[in-house]
């Protein structure tokens, strides 16, 4: 783990922090229980590269264990979200690559997505300006999305001579907003506008630019404070009954949730409501 | 079948009466092929308790085989659908259990869904007021959901700690509203309004809180008028290919209507049209 | 392959020229990769007969190899797409089948929607009119639907007293539209009027009845001269990824976007973006 060595601390359980954890090509911050990671190299609208794909890929592999980040936010800075993989910084060298090296970087970029879906802390994405292609399957790839009015999300991977199928997006994108739409933007290209994005179920809310990003964090630190060994079950069981049966499903969640009524955080909550009070959850 | 013994009628080809059966923790009743299930205490907004589980799975498992209902209607007395498992009475003693006693219980929830969607007949929901935690299943577990303006729809099993994952949410909840829609739901536990529930595919249509019932068995009637073999055969299908492959289906839905097109009701609405007259259905 | 013996010509690489394809149950024209298919028995509102269904079938199979089509428009004549299988022609002959031959019937039928979905060309249906039926489902099988506000759209096979899974409606339409709405229209039969398709992410966008076959075609020809390998490796996953795992499916598009970068045109587009020219595309 390049990125992460003497920056994660071992605890019990399998456990590590990652309040410490200095990150090489973006911003990373923690607050209250939130990481918010914003993409920064704004002058370009914050391309992604070889370089930030796989920071991208080890942090979230990280995160998986970190007991002190409960919610994550990514964002970018200045106005935009992300612009993708660079047409000089990528196109360019992968146009030069053999079948290996070429099914390797897929392979890296599809990683990050794994990786988002498989820690337990619910992603939620701050998009504001542009959002397109990888950039757009990051948002995708988020649990919730916070956008704006102005904000454009471009599949636009068939503007480079490629296939929509990138990172996931003919998997994920119609389940969040429908096989027909999802063909709309993965066959043409074209950028989603705000309120389409928001009309159609793949922003949750819309913001003003000044308020997507605290509106983002705010989110996150609900879920924070709520309890997250229970969050971190639904964004599993989210995932893991992606193409199970309905019977198959319902068993899967009897487990699931038989699970989280053997924690802490069930019995405060109702001894909370027994007592008429608020519950505190300590996500344990 | 404790709540059944006595009051079912066996009769040929597997199939029984359910017009004579008298509910226990629910009202039943049946009209025109139309049976309503009504929860029914109205002073604690219709709670469900483990005996109101109980007797909902072996209702439903029941009306398998009921040759007399061909539509069924959920609905909730004095202007609210279903707050859920009470705290006092459900949540309480669930702290007090086992592993095995949870996972009994969480079983239990999920085999009213299993039952739900096993049973023949279209279920068609009737929301107004309250339809909350093991509520707000009931109603994602319908086929049709009618609702009102002033509807309050919330999968707020996070408030109480526990996860998303209750009963088929994770699977069920996504399919209908989205994924992002779902995911923001059941992490925040916060409530649906009866616009965003039309909107977003919850709810089929908006009715007034006076209408809403009347409008449900509406429905339910042109149903139960129909060709309810039929029915029994588009639900059994929507459950069935959840999880198939595209081609997978087709095959499916091949012999699925084949065996549709062998039933009298087919005959009888070629020899209508043929005749120019409106088809009379008879469900066989 | 009855329809085409003699029209096509095999080129190498199992490529084939379907340019000169001559129609016999309905019209079939060519123009700059574009095929239009328009259903034409406009004095019956375009109904499908035994015979239009087998040469749907054999055309959608052999586009498969056709290299000179790149985009497929279907639509109706004379202000209305497809009334569905005729009472006469179809539903009478089918009550005197037995179960061999029904079965034969509805395998023929979903042929033709396997068939629409092999083929690598998006098929873009331009829907006005009357869209009932085994029409609405040759809508809903396209990749891209373009309506008009007066557009009627039934799934009325409970109407003749048959089961919403025909031709694999209860699969695609659920994904299309949700789960909710699908059951509503599959179970009652209604239409769907043109705003409800638009706002439910069943028609992509609505035209003017005097616009649609155009709009329709002007999207098929910008798809029809974008990257056409590439596209059709889009409907290749979007097939392909239907009931796999998120993680499986991530996999899946790494070495599907790996094939993509191999080709010249992903290597065109780095040469005109790097040269700051606009790409053209040769579909291979």
């Amino acid at each position: 783990m390049k990125y992460l060595s003497g920056q994660s601390q071992q605890l019990p359980g399998n456990r590590t922090s990652m309040s410490a954890y200095q990150a090489q090509h973006f911003l990373y911050e923690t607050a209250d229980g939130v990481a918010t990671i914003t993409l920064s190299r704004p002058e370009r609208k914050n391309p992604l590269t070889f370089e930030s794909y796989a920071e991208l890929r080890e942090l979230f592999r990280a995160l998986a264990y970190a007991s002190d980040v409960k919610a994550i936010v990514v964002t970018g800075a200045g106005e935009n979200f992300c612009s993708g993989g660079d047409v000089h910084e990528i196109i360019g060298p992968l146009t030069k690559l053999d079948m290996p090296g070429l099914l390797a970087f897929t392979r890296m970029t599809g990683d990050v997505v794994k990786a988002m879906r498989a820690c337990p802390q619910p992603v939620i994405a701050a998009v504001d300006g542009i959002c397109a292609g990888a950039g757009a399957i990051l948002a995708l790839s988020s649990d919730i999305r916070v956008g704006t009015a102005r904000s454009k999300t471009a599949f636009l991977f068939t503007r480079v001579g490629l296939a929509g199928c990138d990172m996931g997006a003919c998997a994920l994108l119609p389940r969040v907003i429908g096989q027909g739409r999802a063909a709309d933007l993965l066959y043409s290209g074209r950028a989603m506008s705000g309120e389409e994005g928001e009309r159609w179920g793949f922003f949750n809310r819309l913001s003003s630019p000044e308020q997507v990003l605290a509106d983002a964090q705010a989110y996150a630190r609900d879920l924070a404070d709520g309890p997250s060994f229970a969050h971190g079950m639904t964004k599993k069981m989210l995932q893991q009954e992606w193409n199970m049966g309905v019977d198959e499903a319902i068993e899967a969640e009897a487990q699931a949730q038989a699970i989280c009524m053997m924690t802490n955080d069930f019995h405060r909550a109702y001894h909370a409501f027994a007592g008429k009070q608020k519950p505190v959850f300590e996500g344990d």
